[in-house]
């Protein structure tokens, strides 16, 4: 075949390539800085500075002070610590949380619901898969118990993307403590924290080209919670262990990148998204899309729904086929035979067949041409 | 100075610089291989395949399972992970532990003793530092709970190792569970787990020149506990969290090159310990040694007390002045004030300074006799 691309990756929202940026800034310390952060002699000293100089970085670009920085292992690894340390710090006795949260946040919750640590509420969810902000404030005003809110930032299955602010406020109007997984927008979108009413949000530096294994937590100084990983006194005595000091330069050097090119990053990206929409609209008969597409959501992330037929059901796997990289839902849930609580939670039609499209800076409209191309011989 | 080496490394029991060949082996997932191990789509197949070869040639090598070896962000993750879950899903109410662990081990322990899941017994130390193996017996026979049995493999300031078949047979006698902190031997010793009467040990890479953020936790086929970290479905469901796919691959590789090289290294580093030994009591006077360094004990440490005074109080800041890297206690205690809890239990004499010298295989003779030359000038 003329012109085949490659190998197309549109699922990067799964994860994305590092920036060789990136690597370049974390490759001294392979080599020749692998002194340990917690050692006093210079040597170590060295590789402290590099781990303080990440966090007032990342910080800067959060505009957050640097002693609500606290890197761990990942997205998955901050949620756990951030919803946990509600229940356990802060007093809190009942979770609201949605049917559409990550795995990190539900099976976390799940935990703690099964254990008795806490009530369980779902905030109903509006046909586009927004949070009925109404519903929330009618669960706040009826909770009489201190309550985590825990609401993504962004789905990173639909794309949707929660007013922060409104929740938050209306968090701090019932005292709530209010968790936010800001893993999807964390490197794609601009945060300003001092003026944002948030507990807790987390990061994962894989979803924006920085390197997988690293996270950030961010937990406002009005709150002071108690170590989930205890051992040395890394981290301020917030996260023991030996830290991936490559790993936590990476991050901030990633968020660093985003940053400056955030701008013609995100319209370039945006752009992608809406020329893909436009042309399956076109070419493939019978599609929707999930969520809010064009209204407040991801500029990286595209969910399509296609009848299921015979064909279609092998969609997937054909894509696979042609060195297509899309996904059924989330990573973590795309083995699954039982397909994706996101998709189940705002659209129970057993007809569909969902595909997920998520972009980055590297995709271009002659990639999304050939998919296209191909949807329309697999649909 | 004529001949003062560029810097002289001797801090190797808190982290070890990152083998060549193990960085190689990590690169093609730092640049092509970016694919999320949790994809079906071959790209990420790829990934996944990486881990699970990284899973079997650890499994491989320490004589277990590959279900039995489940991948972390490193030591102390592993440790808490394994701890919390004898506790929580094993069902042990009392903790037998010693004074001399590692803090990943004891604040862990201090965490559940004091939140009133498990009572806690001390086991007693003989002179040397090793566990007095008749308390040890005593505490079990008299433990009405059951109990969680936990004791590092090797400490990590002293050196000293215990005899892991024999607690784990005493163990074994008394249906406890045995948890032992291995990061210190992993890499450093010959393992043989499936003929070894143990539930849980840990590795954590960085510490035999593999890359910082990543461990691991053997869990004995067994025994059944839940994760520690909700979220994903990786680890088989065990450990959620987009994988640190570079650091496995990494660890795998370093644990590899530890083992091919094991005899001609660990008799290498053995003789310079010695050698050490020998020299600074030639040259420096009042000296002594802390554990059983020429028994049972690490071939990578050496424990050595200086008479406190004016001059040697100052000695790991000369050290530091001189480019010598070594350390007052283990890396993640060494910034505080009140020493080493190791040194403390053992050895509680105000009137000596300690310090820990640890050694890897790049590590020469030269490079001791200018240390003990400069030792003999600072006390
Ligand atoms: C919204 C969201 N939250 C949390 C996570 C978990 O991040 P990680 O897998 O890096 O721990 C992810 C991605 O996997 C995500 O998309
Ligand atoms: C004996 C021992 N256990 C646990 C750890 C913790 O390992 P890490 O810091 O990689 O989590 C260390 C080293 O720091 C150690 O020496």
């Amino acid at each position: 075949m003329s012109n085949q691309p490659d190998r197309i990756y549109f699922d990067n929202a799964a994860t994305t390539a590092l920036d060789p940026h990136v690597l370049e800034a974390m490759m001294p310390y392979f080599t020749d800085k692998f002194g340990n952060p917690s050692s006093i002699y210079s040597y170590g000293r060295e590789s402290r500075l590099a781990i303080e100089n990440a966090r007032k970085t990342v910080a800067k670009i959060l505009n957050a002070h640097p002693a609500e920085i606290f890197f761990t292992s990942g997205g998955t690894e901050s949620s756990n610590t951030a919803i946990s340390a509600a229940i356990r710090d802060l007093g809190c006795r009942h979770i609201i949380t949605s049917p559409i949260e990550h795995h990190a946040t539900s099976h976390t919750v799940d935990h703690l619901y099964h254990h008795g640590e806490a009530a369980l509420s779902f905030v109903k969810l509006l046909p586009n898969g927004h949070i009925d902000m109404e519903d929330l404030e009618h669960l706040l005003a009826n909770s009489h118990e201190k309550t985590l809110v825990t609401l993504m930032h962004a789905n990173n299955e639909i794309g949707n993307m929660l007013d922060i602010h409104a929740v938050g406020n209306l968090c701090k109007m019932y005292g709530a403590i209010f968790h936010s997984d800001t893993v999807q927008t964390v490197g794609h979108f601009p945060f300003d924290l001092r003026n944002t009413p948030v507990h807790f949000i987390t990061g994962a530096g894989h979803k924006f080209h920085g390197p997988k294994g690293v996270g950030m937590l961010y937990i406002n100084e009005n709150v002071k919670i108690k170590p989930y990983i205890h051992g040395g006194s890394q981290e301020r005595n917030m996260r023991a262990g030996t830290e991936n000091l490559y790993g936590i330069v990476g991050f901030a050097k990633a968020l660093e990148l985003a940053t400056e090119q955030y701008e013609t990053q995100s319209s370039y990206i945006r752009e992608l998204k809406i020329y893909m929409m436009e042309q399956v609209k076109k070419q493939v008969r019978h599609v929707s899309f999930n969520g809010d597409p064009l209204g407040c959501s991801l500029y990286t992330v595209l969910s399509v729904s296609f009848p299921k037929t015979e064909k279609s059901e092998m969609i997937l796997f054909n894509l696979d086929m042609n060195n297509i990289c899309a996904s059924g839902g989330s990573a973590c849930t795309s083995g699954a035979d039982q397909g994706s609580h996101v998709i189940r939670a705002i659209n129970n039609n057993p007809n569909q067949v969902t595909v997920r499209f998520s972009f980055s800076k590297h995709n271009t409209k002659e990639e999304i041409d050939f998919v296209v191309e191909k949807l329309k011989e697999m649909i």
